[in-house]
């Protein structure tokens, strides 16, 4: 997108960081002195009785949005957008794997932004359908990870996993994470997953305290159709999205995984590439 | 204990086995031949429609207790019972690390117990006390594990740790095992924790998916005073006892966790050892 | 390629194996009677003295390459071969992730690849360069992975990882594994790594023992340029090659690892897939 | 040890640094300025021409040992001690887990340990005995590990473990390393091994990067007898001794190991406890 064809300004802050919503408002204030129409997300618009604002509506469509919070706000903008509108990602303090904008630097980025001095990194996100016995469906979106898990009182769970119609492996373990290359650095990596370059077209599935010692982590091709079975009955057991959203699931309940034909676009205007963030979050340089 | 000193024998089966409930009515006939005296699960006497039998009461004495089922019911037998009782465990199909003997051979083992043949094997056991901000406490007593551990829905917990009052770790992960050495080839097992010879006087402690990448099992001795504060607010947590009994944790509460006194007595009539159990069960010979 | 066209076999048996040796001269007759030339590994010619019979030469071109023996055979023949002739892999006991093909299948197996009723399936092999500060260098190709390992007597050594010219990490530790999908099941799989679907065109880096407990197993690009530096003077470090070649590394010397345009190619007349082998070889079906 | 008894002091400085060298000349000065007799280590004494210096001597007695160095150099001589010295470890500069007195406080903490304000801290040992085919053996002892591994050209190679006796397991992997718990934190930690207290009476057996997945660290007691058997014939194995010393093995050879009636004695001045080392070490706390 050129210098010139940014109008429309989204801009979303973390719900319980004051700091991020009063962030806000001055970025809307900001924004509009250059002339951009801005939508403001609620909770912030109402901090501010700011009652003339627009509010920020996941179904419409914007020039750019800009997330002010942490790598959990982000997640939750890119899962709820309904299309690839680019995300600009601030942190509020501790760098992120998605948000690798400091506050200070909020302003000048802006600048190369509306500049054209940007690039997009798009990341693969998952589309998560969990289909009941009865019938009934519930589709979800997620960027990092889809995870079925047992609930703490219920005992280990068994799970069927198919891949494109083939048995690949019964787990009888704590549960399964299911993600993308951007999941890779979040959950999975506590469960013993592999860390993947963003770009790359794959899925990795992971199991949770696996009973069975030689079930270890699976990279299968973004392509790939995923279909985990519960196949224990009467155990407490959830279905999380990106850690935010959940739904509970039944016996012989199906959860179909796929890679999305959305994708999260986010802005990068420096160098800082996924080696860095490594490199400085997991102290691998020392 | 000599041969001519068994006179009250307690009977325990799996509540949801008939095959061990058929078992255990089998087994108080064959008791009763040969002048024992023996007391009946609930479950078992009420199916048998033995309304002249004693029951089995967990705070009374016996000179044994037979368990036929799986580990899962010895260590509920063995978390209730109120004195140091010895405890024959018998499997009902798949070999336990706790119930070694063969349901085809409960019969010739018996005989060797009482012709005094046998060895007892003791257990350590953990007391597990929950205490409230409030002032209220709760008290358990567990042969495998206490766990304390977030719900599926809940994101990462924080928990710290203090051994015999030094801080040791703060943790932010799914949870915490602390684990007796019988436990450690259980869920400690499945969470990257080690085998330990269940003679050692010690505890295993293993956090679940730890988000600090360098947080690893840790084996103190048998006498640390373990604290376990929850630093999270309203997240749903839960202290597991043994994988059976759960207790919902809040913010501050503290397990503070040491051995007991009480221990486990498992009778052994075989050579049958704990490497023999590890290279059969997890294929270690192959 | 059609069924006709089948004109020139190579046949290459494991060394070490008497029956191996023995089943090549039986299918040098088979293959004889069919009109076909055959060409046969040196060992196997010079043990059935058949002193008229053409040796097979790595460098010239086949029409199909037959391998009798277990999968470290066939890496050998896949690493050796200046073009991308087809391998038919043919264990002689134990199924091996490459050569799926039971050796009582062979001539019913052969006779379905002459009859055009097979699948090419193509693997990803890296090219190993081995740059020596003093200017010299020497080229390896891999089907399994590059190993960079110091000597047992060795102490722990440091290498820096650089992608793309992005330096990703420091390493102390026993070594580093680089890894194609297919060397995921071999030696990566022993260090941790995770397991791949072969035809995802990555890389996987594996560290091996690493002192600094963060890091992981590390899936990039299969476009992306490798280049691992040893810092360490005065140890005695070693370059090996599919686990089967070595050559020794000196202080500052670089390997520069990248995917090669050679790629392996194996042939598959069942259905058998990539799944099916986890689950029999790992046992993920229990 | 009571204030006044202290006569005769051994110092021991790492032998490839200059400034550790530099400080035990100045040691030598302030201990014989008290009246103290000093044996220097013989590379000290060479560098400071000091030609009527007493040369530290390994089977002799002394009262107390400063090590001026890291882990490896106190390592070193807790090995070759002959008898249960209290020994004093100084860091040049990164805190040790062994050597715990920085630099800037040797002379304080000299002063509390002749004045009496000091404990002991006892550190298990181990016995290794390497015993040929041929009916030849070798003896060692260590305080963190022996580690029986492949060199780095050799294939996987397969080891036999039996413990008082009892076969528990076959490893076919690139070694194993038994660990006193002085020794978890070393190479251990790095395998996968636990983090273990070091009071505790008992061996830590892990195996380096073994194929069979299932094959997890395993705790046994002190008392243990621990033979391990090389079943592999012509591969290059080494028996490694604290990282330090190493012993070629060969096809049927076994290392017999216990624990040691000898004991490393370690000086402790301060609070500093081994919790405390965890957390600063390893970020436990962060």
């Amino acid at each position: 997108m050129s210098a010139t064809e940014f109008r429309r300004i989204g801009v979303v802050a973390k719900r319980s960081s004051r700091e991020a919503i009063q962030m806000a408002h001055e970025l809307k204030t900001w924004l509009t002195e250059r002339g951009l129409e801005v939508a403001l997300d609620e909770v912030s618009a109402r901090t501010g009785k700011l009652s003339s604002t627009q509010l920020f509506d996941h179904a419409e469509q914007y020039d750019l949005v800009v997330v002010l919070g942490g790598d959990g706000t982000l997640l939750s903008v890119a899962r709820s957008l309904h299309s690839d509108i680019p995300i600009l990602g601030v942190n509020m303090g501790r760098l992120g794997f998605l948000t690798e904008v400091a506050r200070t630097d909020l302003y000048p980025v802006l600048e190369d932004v509306f500049a054209g001095r940007y690039e997009v990194e798009e990341r693969s996100m998952l589309d998560v359908e969990l289909r009941r016995e009865s019938g009934r469906s519930h589709s979800f979106r997620v960027l990092n990870d889809a995870v079925i898990g047992k609930s703490a009182l219920a005992r280990i769970i068994e799970l069927t996993l198919e891949v494109d119609g083939h048995l690949v492996a019964r787990y009888r373990a704590d549960g399964l994470i299911v993600a993308t290359p951007t999941g890779s650095t979040a959950y999975n990596l506590s469960a013993g997953g592999p860390i993947v370059n963003p770009r790359l077209p794959l899925v990795v599935l992971t199991p949770i305290c696996p009973h069975t010692l030689s079930q270890r982590p699976l990279v299968l091709p973004a392509t790939s159709r995923i279909d985990v079975t519960l196949e224990t009955p009467r155990e407490e057991v959830f279905l999380t999205l990106d850690g935010q959203e959940g739904k509970g699931m039944d016996y012989r309940d199906v959860v179909t995984i796929g890679t999305s034909e959305r994708r999260a676009r986010l802005i990068r205007t420096s160098d800082h590439s996924f080696y860095d963030s490594l490199r400085g979050k997991l102290h691998w340089g020392e």
